[in-house]
């Protein structure tokens, strides 16, 4: 049997039904490599899809389903799950709604459901509203941590992933100077641990981790910061010692660079910056976040539900069509892995 | 008279002739591009650089001259000046070597002689030794403060270009967490109008110059971090004040990529790594340094004297070529704008 060959499947959330999310969905349907590559559902409102497909001025058809086992998958239809809980019509594109915040996190809850259930192998989130979701009672701020609640999960590690960078992140949303103290020994340490096991899981065997130095030259021998000494080093030596292939601190301004080159399998950047310049910085549009330490694969766009341009169908589905690409080649290794050792 | 068509004079020192620079120069001016955008002129010791073309295995006529007005400038002939206080035979490739140290000064003293003289326009550097300047008694640190303290110069202010970005820096060595505090709002904007000074003088009229955010989001409104609002911020609004063109700040992971897009004249990183990420994974190699600020414009690769591999002929020659590259660019639209205003 060629494991290759097996198409996985999709799940596509619509996102915030006020933003983007209904257009660019359609947009990445109308790519016939997405049917190529995996068999896409979308979980998501049929009314408020339609509304797109007008503005996209585009033709399909719906194929409205109960489960994934009913989908046709072909181009030119569009198999969709609809969420019995919240599905209402009355939604304005571009406003914050409390109802759209509904909508959003039921079709987040059933594609997790179907991700638990194995009914599908990847979740390719389109974007949600920060601010609808809170106005609709849901507890978590983002979709991050709705993923790893909900399923329960140790840990939620986030990836971004453009061209053959895999780059990780010992903080995010945290300013720079507290993100200096952040990277601890103990915390790059786990860091590494947590990415040679999630890589592994992809069949990703011994990967090597590459950790970014924090100062100008990884602090050239404690010139200009001595976070490299104190806690990178052995960070690094520690791992190896565990039998990782765990290699640096390397320069942050020479990291990206040699993993371009293709010398790591993944890089972890020790700030939010850190990783996001380089990334976005050498294509905005496909930095793609994986998120992994899940029971299942999610992938999701990098950007927010732009209001300001929703309904207008000149959303660029770039994103969400990488993410969709991305979601399927990974959930495909991580299905091929489970195969070998089940 | 077409401005355009005239050939600035560009004179490229040999840096340290224990080093790559002697094997790179010669490299460089097997380009024949490079005596169609302008008239190089070599710095240097013809004995070392014979040393180079024998291990390079090329064909090439040096001509010794005492001033770039003898010069023949024609593709396959080398017009070397050999500075007279130091020129000595017995360097050994791979070793820092006083005598190599002074080599190295003496180049640069009269490339700083010619330029201030008017007989240059240019100077591209190949690289030195910091350890063989200080043993031969240099007092500067590095070629910037060279240049700047011999030229009288009031600053020196290093721009990285690679592609049609230009990268300022407020602060470069030192440690990530003195940089968070380096980049008050009196600095930024004593940078801002140094680089709205220079740009002008290279005919760049009233350029949009952009300020990097320190801060991931650029702080998401005070949420990660303060310093967008009390420095950044006040600097940008009275740099508009003066009547520049000034943006920001603006979050680090778009800044970049807007700059790609053409959006901006400049872009003011506001630590070491933030514009270097940017730049080098971009283009490793091309990443090239542009000292502004001096009576004629320097260029410098942004390497090192890589003694491990000097001598062997195996140095790319790809930095120097784009730095020889871009002093003939700059050097030809600084000339313009003089020539216009006097």
């Amino acid at each position: 049997m060629n494991l290759g060959q097996k198409k996985t499947i999709v799940a596509i959330t619509m996102g915030d039904p006020a933003g983007i999310g209904p257009e660019i969905v359609i947009k990445t349907l109308q790519e016939k490599e997405i049917y190529e590559i995996c068999n896409p559902i979308v979980i998501g409102s049929i009314n408020i899809l339609k509304k797109a497909v007008s503005i996209l001025d585009v033709n399909l058809v719906f194929n409205k389903i109960e489960s994934p086992k009913e989908a046709i998958c072909k181009f030119g239809n569009i198999d969709v799950i609809e969420p019995v809980e919240y599905n209402y019509d009355n939604i304005k594109f571009g406003a914050v709604q409390a109802d759209a915040g509904r909508m959003s996190y039921a079709y987040i809850k059933k594609s997790i459901e179907l991700g638990m259930n194995k009914e599908v192998d990847a979740v390719a989130t389109a974007p949600i509203n920060k601010e609808a979701i809170k106005a609709a009672g849901v507890p978590q701020v983002g979709h991050t941590e709705i993923f790893q609640e909900l399923t329960n999960s140790e840990y939620a590690l986030t990836m971004f992933s453009v061209r053959n960078l895999r780059v990780f992140f010992v903080s995010r949303h945290i300013s720079l100077k507290a993100a200096c103290d952040y990277a601890t020994k103990e915390r790059v340490l786990q860091f590494v641990i947590n990415i040679n096991k999630e890589l592994s899981k992809l069949g990703i065997m011994n990967p090597r981790i590459a950790v970014a130095a924090l100062n100008p030259h990884g602090g050239d021998g404690g010139m200009f910061g001595r976070e490299e000494i104190e806690q990178l080093i052995p960070a690094v030596e520690e791992a190896k010692k565990r039998g990782i292939n765990a290699v640096g601190p390397v320069p942050a301004d020479s990291v990206f660079h040699l993993g371009l080159q293709g010398k790591y399998d993944a890089i972890l950047s020790l700030y939010h910056d850190q990783g996001h310049i380089a990334c976005k910085t050498l294509d905005f549009e496909r930095s793609v976040t994986i998120t992994l330490g899940l029971p299942f694969i999610r992938s999701s766009v990098d950007h927010g539900t732009a209001f300001d341009i929703a309904g207008k169908g000149i959303a660029s589905a770039v994103s969400l069509i990488e993410a969709t690409r991305l979601s399927a080649k990974y959930s495909k290794m991580m299905k091929e892995v489970n195969e070998i050792y089940k």
